[in-house]
């Protein structure tokens, strides 16, 4: 019998048309439950009477054939004849410009970018090659951004770090003339904010994703395969190492030192200066070990016991000193 | 004496042209006291000398009077000539399309909606009748919005979730083919983000209110009649019961369930897979039940006192140790 | 020997065509090994052997510097011609309004201003001279900016207040008729949302200066040169005197008061209607005095301690008693 596989879907969901993937044992009920056309399933599995397909990383083998069944039109080769383009820019031959970008003086697009409908980029702004910028995406003179990057909507890059000194009766700008450096094959969410430096750049290394609403300050240095949660903010000049795991609502202090591989709890607060050793996992507001947040919070659900003991033992004290006090008496 | 009232303010700025209201007996004095020319109170009191009317939920009335004294204009039948419309795109006739909006592909428009300057709507999104989607929001391929619904500047609809593999040095993205179902009569606030879901619809019911700046990670389903205060943060796959009430700035783990009319509090981070029965208010990081949280802080700022206590108790025993030695000695 | 001073940079990575500045004696070592063609330093050091100039304050002086090396462009007395102005709309003579720039009926914009590229503008906006309105930015219906205010891409001014009543089995909108005010001097940073009151007006004072991603709720009256680091969130109906300091991604509940130069923590809750004392620093959740919550920090790391302590007591206690009963045994 041929079955025509044309969509994908959850387990739960799939239909004869859809194909599905466990991802290990324990999705192995739900698998032969499902009304998948197809499974995707681990290699030391078999399943009978049912249209399988053994492979060694059922979740990775899926999201390459969701690529493939859900290819992301990616129109090329095409300006809008709205896009307002400055004289000054290169744009390669087969990128997309949608309607209504303004492409500043002196930008760079390289081949098979697409800036979608409404961004504004400013001058001397540099895309490398297949990147994704979806609409309404701003982008201030002077960044610099590599190669297949994506950057959803709403985010907006290069904006002036926050940079004011109190000068007598009110606050002076520190004018902020850095720039932004972002790496290649980063994805950056919906409505993130990465300001530029006072000096020098904000730096955004290779394979960082970003979630949505993250704020990231000037100066901050964010290494290689960095992943950063949703809502969560870096203040100036934070270094974050590689590979770094970073929570949602997460705040960083000024120039805190993460280092790589480091993990750290959502909604965990960072003092400023503050490092975090390589590997370690931190959680809590300050941030501490994880064993030792965990720890206390262990503790403090067991204060109401800790002072009845307490008052325990003040009843049996009272009780042997009156008994001594007695007994001298 | 006939008075002309055309406008409306709080007790305290209103003036003599100005419709006012007192919601309970705590707003009386202040009432007595103001200078509007008409004033709404609660039907149980009567004011002497002053123009007032009576009625069950004055600030209910107030609120319908605040639509008729200012209707919000909201043009109709209008399409701008600078609007980009794709030829597959149904818009009912009665829709008002700004200036520089882009309408994808087999878009759909309910009749009397709004779409204001600058939007950018992907390919096949569906836009349901009488609804308000303020300038500068962005919606991606595929989302479907019901009747009435607000959206406020700013937000960005449909935008991928964060799915993201650790394959061997660097992270692959699961590609997100879901998308986005938003009820009727919802309202969205300013710069919130919703994301697609990898596979089937992220969900938000009839009657939700999200506030500013809050984000929906992929695969959610957010119940009917939902409030969700600003800055708030939902991860991957948590469901939401009906009437639940959601402070600012809480954050709320993958997976985790908050069953109806739940209340989370301010500032709170449930855990991952969590569940938060209905009903139940929640408070803290991460969030225990409101009155043990109460306690643990109680507790907490007793510890100095029980720190103190402790001592106290080392003191008298040592005092009796020795006593009782010397007893022996 | 002359020099041509062209740009500026740090200490660290300065070269012999920069100017760089040590700010005090800390900064005096890396001063001496720095490259840079040029030092401001303070006025009680000499630095023999290298081009510098002394001054009373090196980082106010090198922001000076900075001004003038990298003025920033702000083309002026230009219409693009794709901007839609409104007929009723006054612009002066010498604003730079850019492209796809949408300014509604009855906006008056003051001289030098700037509004940047899809910028959308409702109808009765002021705003006042030499303002530079970043693009994407947008501004609802109403609302008033001063002279001299910055507002950077992304930000949302004079959104719907979220303020909506159960009336029954669902939600109803108190309707937004009030505005926002907004002073000279103010700085807005990315991504904000500043929400129009629902009676009167949203003030935000002179020289007030906002990070990015922070949200400001209806009806707040921030006073003058007050600074709030990123993804702060206002409740409605928040006061906050002059010169008050809000560290990042703190949340002030409902009709909070946050008297003049109070300063609030990183992350820091401030309860609903709770005050915060002229002066008085405050941090945690919920926000105590800074000592108070510090000191409530170092017992709950000493609980472990005090657990032991309690065992320890509790032997010895046991010890006595047995002894104690063996006497009178």
């Amino acid at each position: 019998m041929e079955r025509l596989i044309s969509s994908a879907n959850t387990l739960e969901c799939a239909t004869p048309h859809d194909l599905a993937f466990a991802a290990s044992q324990k999705a192995m009920p739900a698998a032969l439950k499902s009304q998948a056309g197809c499974l995707l399933i681990p290699q030391e599995f078999e399943v009978r009477d049912r249209t399988s397909i053994r492979v060694k990383e059922p979740r990775a083998a899926f999201a390459r054939a969701l690529s493939a069944l859900y290819p992301r039109k990616r129109p090329s080769g095409f300006v809008h004849p709205t896009a307002i383009i400055a004289k000054t820019a290169k744009i390669a031959a087969d990128c997309f410009i949608g309607p209504y970008v303004i492409v500043g003086e002196h930008n760079e697009i390289g081949g098979g970018s697409y800036i979608g409908n409404g961004c504004s980029l400013g001058d001397h702004v540099l895309i490398g090659p297949e990147c994704m910028i979806h609409p309404n995406v701003t982008i201030y003179d002077g960044v610099r951004i590599g190669a297949r990057t994506i950057v959803h909507s709403g985010s907006v890059i290069g904006a002036d770090g926050f940079g004011f000194t109190l000068m007598g009766d009110h606050y002076e700008k520190f004018p902020q003339v850095g720039t932004v450096e972002i790496g290649d094959d980063v994805e950056i969410g919906a409505n993130c904010c990465i300001d530029r430096a006072a000096l020098g750049a904000t730096r955004i290394g290779n394979g960082v994703k970003l979630d949505n609403l993250v704020h990231i300050a000037h100066n901050c240095a964010i290494g290689q395969h960095v992943v950063v949660a949703a809502q969560t903010g870096f203040s100036g000049s934070v270094s974050v190492g590689d590979y770094a795991a970073i929570g949602g609502q997460a705040g960083i202090g000024e120039k805190a030192r993460i280092e790589a591989r480091a993990i750290v709890g959502g909604k965990a607060g960072i003092l400023t200066s503050k490092k975090v050793s390589a590997g370690e996992p931190v959680w809590g507001i300050p941030a501490r070990p994880l064993r030792q947040h965990l720890r206390n919070l262990a503790y403090l659900n067991r204060l109401p016991e800790l002072t009845e003991e307490i008052n325990e033992l003040k009843r049996r004290l009272l009780a042997s000193e009156t008994q001594h006090e007695q007994g001298h008496s």
